[in-house]
């Protein structure tokens, strides 16, 4: 007699988790309770997954074992199908975690064996955090480098016909910084490949492909990236379905909770990713400012340093750029806000955001002297050429239209409130940390429309009720609950005049 | 329009999760996935749990917030009670974690109010793991003092009208190691009062809980605990009921699967209980073996030494004792073999086992030498003498009766195998982890007469096909895996004379 496999529609986030019921006449409970972890084997599979116990019939009868989603679909078994269950021995791996926990520096072999575990989700959330919490004590860069190669080997490889593939990639936390979709079309219209995978917003109000998805389809597996590539030398499409790196996906859902956010962390991440995206040139964007990611000069060349040496390692050439991170850029926060930025700077429209444009054109202008013939300095020139000129423009409809129609028609959110200038006087400070989080309580990124539309950027003089900003959202709680964050505090810092 | 609380049976063993339908109308439970932890307010209560999603309305409707069985009794409204839900903002005690993780000596005052915290559910086990991995790599003596009067000064205290309340505690991880039940009669027939409070067993096949209670009620509150002290010197009960130091229970429920245990979460788990219990001179056992939890001398002395700076802060005359524990002790493993190994110590029989008698003399000695009557190492005989002369069990059996007969018999289990030697020899070594795991297989500490029997110990000659030990179980399908798993490797080395 063995227990019976049903999936219950749980989904417990990355974690596989296994429901056994209290009164099961098969197994005791409570002896697989203490250590939490399971081994589920049956019809040739095994997987391992968190135990909860089930008290409650009418979720499931005692001879079942509840399966969350991703336990179920990492089974592969149909309900209904025998299956037995063990106390799990903990993943081999973790004993390197422990090392590391001990101090020790690790041998390449072990980061392929924890990441491989990893992108298995033979990992509980606990054993991740402690992974996570003893390497950002003390990782050295040669860990670092095994790290970024292991991450690159487990999961999807994309594979370009060219010898020359560009990439760019910002470490993010600045909101409304859209430039991708600006230095794309750019690069393309030069004549160089650039096949931009972008991730969705995790916890920002936006990422490059919810942005993107405004204009077009960003949904697009590895077959019709390439042809769009082939025809067009580039695409800006939603990085999922390529599978890149997939236990970054997983260390992230832990990341981010703990906010543990490290260097060595961002660099393993980013270019695990990259390398096994194809790249070959890549310019990293490191926004530094007060309420940035990457606060001080310090932290910004510890960090450019580790990202020069792992990518020369791992045979990526890199350029590492310090940019001005001191607020957000451009004036929408939001999808569908930073699509009609982006549109204006490539339309060269007179009101297009200033600071966006030569955001992009700096970008630019550093991956096109990746061309030979534009070495020394020659690229933001040529960059502003493209721009101008509406090649960048023509290119971006050309990949707009080759990717497709949006999948949904996006409009601005249609409740809105102005943000007043609390006295007169002069806008000293931004706040990016709480301009995202309006935006994101607002509704963005899952309401395309919804967010924040900036009027007044730092030394722009005010007069007390004029309107700094303005929320947008669709659903009603998402408009209070912002409105009401930005009553709290605006994030804008006015200062009188003397 | 709110969500309606709804309890599910779903035990998710410490840690608070509630469950929202991915249909919800009146939140999209996508927004609160990234960071996995949300507040719960209504009728004036607030909780923080983890976030899981429904997608099955059979199990939960569409506008009812699930809660696991902890969180239910923590947010303590019925069923149907309505509730807003929130991002959590973490707990403001994890900005001390951080700076732990970055390589702070955090002060008393972060001490406390992480295990306030820790002990008020408000840390997901990905926090708890956290906390632990950075308290591991790096706390000095003064944050686990710290430590320790946080975890006293959070939960249950035990108080007393007598000046010297003695107590004994063992590290654990020595099968059949039943000391407590011998030396409490002993030291409460020569008149110090030994409130004993023990664990039941968490991934062990026994705590002296689970042992006694083969014997007597252990099941018992504080006042039942002062009335038998009061007139019989000491007791042998469970400590769940006083709730000391309820943070250190949360901590194990994450150092237990991660299998960390560093000396400094000892030290603050052992003395933070004892605190809280109204300790005021201890006896502290730890045994140094090869498959002990303490496997050489450095390490004996690095705990013995933090262990007496820490007691000697918070006021604990503490005599720390290296013990030997390079087998198991006695010769009955689970709870039924193990009260009947204690039984036989106590009534003098001449098939007791020796090294049992031995060591709780020993122990006893000590603690009796806490007595200023007995100073300068005449401990051990005056517990030699009340051994001998009848009246520690005499003793056993007044406090048996004072804590009323036990809630069920227990009787050896049906099911029994011998395992044999595989060779002509003799006993050179016992891997304590092995046999403790056979015995856990075989149902204990759940059936109370499952367990394992040894019939040898190291040094006795043993002649091929002769039994070594002797497996009971109740269960058909706990008698195959602990048979299975000693057929593997019995656990014993057994040398070929020469």
């Amino acid at each position: 007699m063995m227990l019976r496999v049903k999936r219950l529609g749980i989904d417990t986030c990355h974690e596989t988790v296994a429901f056994l019921a209290r009164r099961c006449p098969l197994y005791r409970a409570q002896e697989f309770v203490a250590l939490a972890r399971i081994e589920i084997s049956g019809g040739g599979r095994r997987i391992v997954a968190t135990l909860n116990i089930v008290d409650d019939e009418s979720i499931m009868a005692a001879d079942e074992l509840g399966l969350s989603s991703l336990a179920h679909r990492q089974l592969g078994l149909p309900d209904g199908t025998p299956v037995e269950i063990a106390q799990a021995a903990p993943p081999a791996s973790l004993d390197h975690v422990r090392a590391k926990i001990d101090g020790a520096v690790l041998p390449p072999e072990a980061y392929h064996e924890i990441v491989r575990d990893l992108a298995a989700h033979r990992y509980s959330k606990m054993e991740i955090a402690a992974f996570l919490v003893a390497a950002s004590r003390f990782t050295t860069a040669p860990e670092v480098l095994s790290m970024t190669r292991a991450m690159a080997a487990v999961g999807g490889r994309l594979n370009w016909d060219s010898d020359v593939i560009v990439d760019k990639h910002c470490i993010g936390g600045i909101p409304g910084n859209r430039t991708s979709m600006i230095v794309v079309p750019i690069v393309a219209a030069h004549g160089l490949k650039i096949p931009k995978t972008s991730s969705r917003a995790i916890t920002s109000p936006a990422g490059t492909a919810d942005t993107m998805e405004v204009l077009a389809q960003v949904d697009l597996g590895a077959d019709a990236m390439r042809e769009i590539v082939a025809a067009e030398n580039g695409c800006l499409v939603w990085g999922g379905h390529a599978n890149l790196s997939p236990a970054d996906d997983v260390l992230i859902s832990v990341e981010r909770p703990l906010s543990i956010d490290t260097p060595e962390q961002m660099v393993a991440s980013i270019l695990s990713k990259k390398l096994a995206a194809g790249s070959t040139h890549l310019v990293l964007d490191l926004p530094v400012g007060p309420t940035a990611k990457l606060r001080h000069q310090d932290s910004f060349v510890r960090l450019r340093k580790l990202f020069e040496y792992i990518a020369d390692q791992v045979g990526i050439q890199a350029a590492v750029l310090r940019t001005d991170g001191s607020q957000p850029v451009g004036r929408g926060i939001g999808p569908w806000l930073e699509a009609r930025d982006v549109l204006q700077v490539l339309e060269g429209d007179p009101a297009a955001p200033r600071d966006l444009r030569e955001h992009a054109l700096l970008l630019a202008g550093h991956i096109l002297e990746f061309d030979p013939a534009l070495r020394g300095g020659r690229g933001i020139a040529r960059a502003r050429e493209l721009l101008e000129n509406g090649a960048a423009l023509a290119r971006m409809r050309r990949i707009m239209a080759a990717q497709g129609p949006p999948p949904a028609a996006a409009a601005l959110g249609a409740r809105s409130h102005d943000v007043a200038a609390p006295r007169d006087g002069v806008v000293t400070a931004i706040d990016c940390l709480r301009l995202s989080r309006v935006a994101r309580l607002a509704g963005a990124p899952l309401d395309k429309g919804a967010g924040v539309d900036l009027f007044k950027k730092v030394g722009d003089p005010v007069a007390q009720g004029e309107p700094l900003y303005r929320i947008h959202a669709e659903l009603e709680a998402d408009f209070r609950f912002a409105c009401g964050f930005a009553a709290e505090a605006s994030g804008f810092t006015v200062a009188s005049l003397p």
